[in-house]
């Protein structure tokens, strides 16, 4: 299994026609069938135009409560509030938040590093969406299926540190199911959906420096199988979360 | 970024010289000063004698209870109360702990799989400990620092799926402390503590097939940082943690 960085991709502005871009850098750089792509989000989301400018934004009554009660600005409550379905947990400055998506994650994701000053980056609205219209151009460009993987670094609840994981996925399974294979002993396995894509994220995280230089990961010699299912198929349902709640 | 199996690895039964045996194996395979090791915890927890017998077990009267409410043998309950500093969420048959090294897991990472029919493979009672034993052997072999990562499958609150994360690590800095560091516009990243070391163990758990016949992983290409901080670096401490409680 090997990882490297496509490179050449610029600053990304919106419109940038950036699924055509990255197809040709991968069919230039020698990506092929069956390799995976990693793509940290907010070049997908800066091409589709998810930056705000935190000035436009008018504040809900709300937002500034939220505001004096955790130190933020008011403008970027009022985008943590829009970007959440609801406010998961609270302590202090800290803010878990449950997107649209489903996920579970600081301050709804938006995200204020890497991006014009005084303008925050949003999440892709359909991050699934996303990677696969993406991966339609690579593997139209490279002569077949690849697997495309859109990236956030998240934490995660019980553990110290971000990591990489998988907000959108296409062309791939995003969950191995183990169960009703054997162990060695030729025992049913139980309980053992493997989220791969999440370990190729993580992966990829390790050629993302957080500085934003290089976002896109080119995996080679990991065996994916075809699915439509998406990254939503990560999300853990609500009723069988037990922490969720 | 490269990962390989290191190939050669038997079945590991207690006091085999596991630590002696990955080194060699390390030297003859071309491990390099800087590479990383990830090693699955079972073949630790064997050569460390971690493996009980069920039925050797007595299970005191909570046991009983608990098998009652989650429909899991006397005995096995027994073994996850051991193991356990305290049980975290409960729900049918499902039981999340918090094992006494502080992870918090499925039944306190008591394992049922690829191991002999009625016995149990419980986590190392010190894996950074583990850790620092074989990364020592290992070093001499090479001739220079290397890393080791004892890993272990865990699931997460609010995704599906299970991931392979650090459980122990020696030789090298678990979590990379990019706060101070600047982003591409020159402004201060804050709260970037990237976890690498569990993104090391997620990508070589797309190496160890689920039926545990290759359980050493060599990593080349990753810059990491000497530091004895060891896997507990990657436990969120109680009170700072939002979902514990």
């Amino acid at each position: 299994m090997r990882l490297r960085n496509l490179v050449g991709i610029p600053e990304v502005t919106a419109g940038a026609d950036l699924a055509g871009l990255i197809a040709r850098l991968s069919a230039q750089q020698g990506v092929a069938p069956g390799d995976v792509l990693a793509i940290a989000h907010k070049i997908v989301s800066k091409d589709e135009g998810r930056v705000v400018r935190l000035e436009d934004l008018e504040p809900r009554p709300e937002a500034y409560a939220l505001a004096a009660e955790t130190g933020k600005r008011p403008a970027t409550c009022e985008l943590i509030l829009r970007e959440s379905a609801r406010i998961v947990r609270r302590r202090g400055g800290t803010l878990i938040c449950e997107t649209h998506h489903g996920f579970v994650c600081a301050n709804a994701a938006i995200d204020l590093s890497n991006t014009a000053e005084g303008t925050a980056v949003l999440l892709p609205v359909d991050p699934d969406a996303s990677a696969r219209r993406i991966q339609a151009a690579v593997a139209a460009a490279v002569g077949g299926r690849v697997g495309v993987i859109i990236t956030d670094t998240h934490g995660r609840a019980f553990r110290r540190g971000i990591v990489n994981i998988a907000i959108g996925v296409a062309g791939m399974e995003p969950i191995v199911d183990h169960r009703g294979g054997t162990d060695r002993e030729g025992r049913v396995l139980i309980a053992t959906e493997q989220a791969i894509a999440d370990e190729l994220a993580a992966a990829s995280g390790l050629l993302m420096p957080k500085n934003g230089g290089t976002p896109v990961v080119v995996i080679s010699g990991v065996a994916t199988v075809p699915d439509p299912g998406g990254a939503h198929r990560l999300v853990r349902e609500a009723h069988l979360d037990l922490f969720r709640g």
